[in-house]
């Protein structure tokens, strides 16, 4: 655009980020000092994905996230499981029951207090979600899951985006190589994520996640919780122009309308810029969830990188008008 | 013994084993192909421990065992957990969900039919119960354990000995690092064993195993379970005169009255000579519960390991008599 029109149409700061996956810690303590360096209209943030290949989409919303490390220690060290299996706990077996504790035949979170400071959806949110697809096909086609589950209630597009979610992100123990060895663990552990939606606090999810499973984990076994990670939920008004704007950008350059999607990923550090520089934070992203993000193989798509450059330098037009 | 007296008081025929902690395949095919050249009086096998240091035991009974691998496979390759996580099924979360439905609050096994062919204890065995301790002192010695615990009603000498018991022997799935990665795994699995009493056949309850899974498990994952490994258990009646003469040539030894231990490990051997040869199998093992069996630092003590010699010579000699 400087190259072609020799100006931009409006003045544009770039912020870096290279710690979102680990929460943002530097620029989240960095942020305060810094409010006046980055005083502007609204902020934009590129790092969402697409409702689907050619199906625009603005994310008004995010999932925060709570994170915690579960490790449970039995015997003094690893046992023989005929020596003594019936007779001492197994750290194993036991974490498997905490784990399971965790959600009930509704695959509702059991630990009490944890829907309570949830936001329900109003009736325009509610609206705006009947003009989205209910989500399961894409989720099946994304995953390559043989079915989808979860919340009882709830479409799979609110399970992902307006509904909080647990989820192991893995669990370890005694054997696992090839073939069979008869070993009574002394140790096995888990890391849990929750993502949370408005208005939940992270950190009192996490005290809460604590205080359930130091309540109902047995005196067989020591429990240690380490917390790892939080973050805030965020949401935009569907009524803020730049909103608008954004979506008019997108509608055009993709030639489809346009749809607003409470996303079920979590970016810390955009709840934590709406919160200290009292702006606008536009998601504009043009990612897809079958890029196998975290995954081995992820990947862009070459023709949402020239869409999206072209879908960003005419919000900077209509902006400016 | 050949050195000091010239010769041995009875025919010894040595048999060698390297295969046991695989459930000796190669000697259990290769035991009925060799039944004439291996024709005796009584086997004797050392393989097993005694009650504690300084306490002659001698068991007369041995857990069998079935050993199998669950696995799962959820969506087609790892998912990031914001954008999936509440709207797929997590592997880890729903393998936990089937460990922790195997046992019930009285940590009783939950498979329909498990408990069907368990021989109950008779008055023999009953009395002999009560002149050994009660075990639960000397497995918090042994495993550094905080608690004991297990199937209600029973105490820690008979959940060992004379109760089948369950153990994950490993577990596996998702991230298990340091930090925190926001992963919904593709797949979790786990190695569980199944301790068996007489007279519960391990076919039999590996198939009780499958069958209860298969039923449970939602549709939400594909399992695959992988049979590892079987043993049956084994029993000597407490009247046979050579588990008697055995228990005599300990109390001699050691100065301590011999007592009869149904032991919680498996020997599959065990079990197949006793029914191939049709002879007694007598188990005179000097190990010691403590000495950490497969686990690091496993060791023997050589204190016992004179002893040992010592009553396995005197045993010869008795048996001559």
């Amino acid at each position: 655009m400087l190259k072609v029109a020799g100006k931009l149409p409006v003045s544009v700061k770039l912020l870096y980020e290279g710690e979102e996956e680990i929460g943002s810690p530097g620029l989240t303590a960095w942020l305060p000092q810094n409010k006046e360096r980055l005083a502007c209209d609204l902020v934009l943030v590129s790092d969402t994905s697409m409702l689907g290949p050619g199906q625009p989409s603005i994310d008004y919303g995010l999932r925060g996230l709570t994170y915690c490390q579960v490790d449970l220690k039995g015997p003094a060290g690893d046992l023989h499981s005929g020596g003594f299996g019936g007779a001492v706990a197994n750290p194993i077996n036991v974490l498997a029951g905490l784990l399971a504790a965790l959600k009930d035949e509704n695959q509702r979170v059991t630990i009490p207090g944890f829907y309570d400071d949830v936001l329900d959806l109003d009736e325009q949110e509610r609206a705006n979600f009947g003009t989205l697809p209910e989500g399961s096909a894409e989720v099946l086609a994304d995953s390559g899951a043989p079915a989808t589950c979860g919340e009882a209630g709830f479409t799979t597009a609110q399970r992902l985006g307006a509904r909080p979610s647990l989820d192991a992100n893995g669990i370890w123990g005694g054997f696992s190589g090839t073939g069979a060895k008869t070993v009574l663990p002394a140790e096995a552990g888990m890391k849990v994520s929750m993502r949370l939606v408005p208005n939940q606090d992270p950190q009192t999810i996490s005290d809460l996640f604590r205080a359930h499973l130091e309540k109902i984990v047995p005196e067989t076994v020591k429990m240690t919780i380490t917390d790892l990670h939080n973050g805030h939920p965020f949401l935009c008004p569907l009524s803020e122009p730049a909103l608008q704007k954004a979506a008019q950008s997108l509608t055009e350059v993709f030639g489809k309308k346009c749809l607003f999607v409470r996303g079920g990923g979590s970016i810390p550090i955009v709840a934590e810029m709406a919160r200290e520089l009292k702006r606008p934070v536009v998601l504009m992203g043009f990612g897809l969830l079958s890029e196998q993000a975290h995954a081995p193989n992820e990947h862009f798509d070459l023709g949402n990188f020239h869409l999206g450059l072209k879908a960003s330098l005419t919000y900077l037009r209509r902006l400016a008008d």
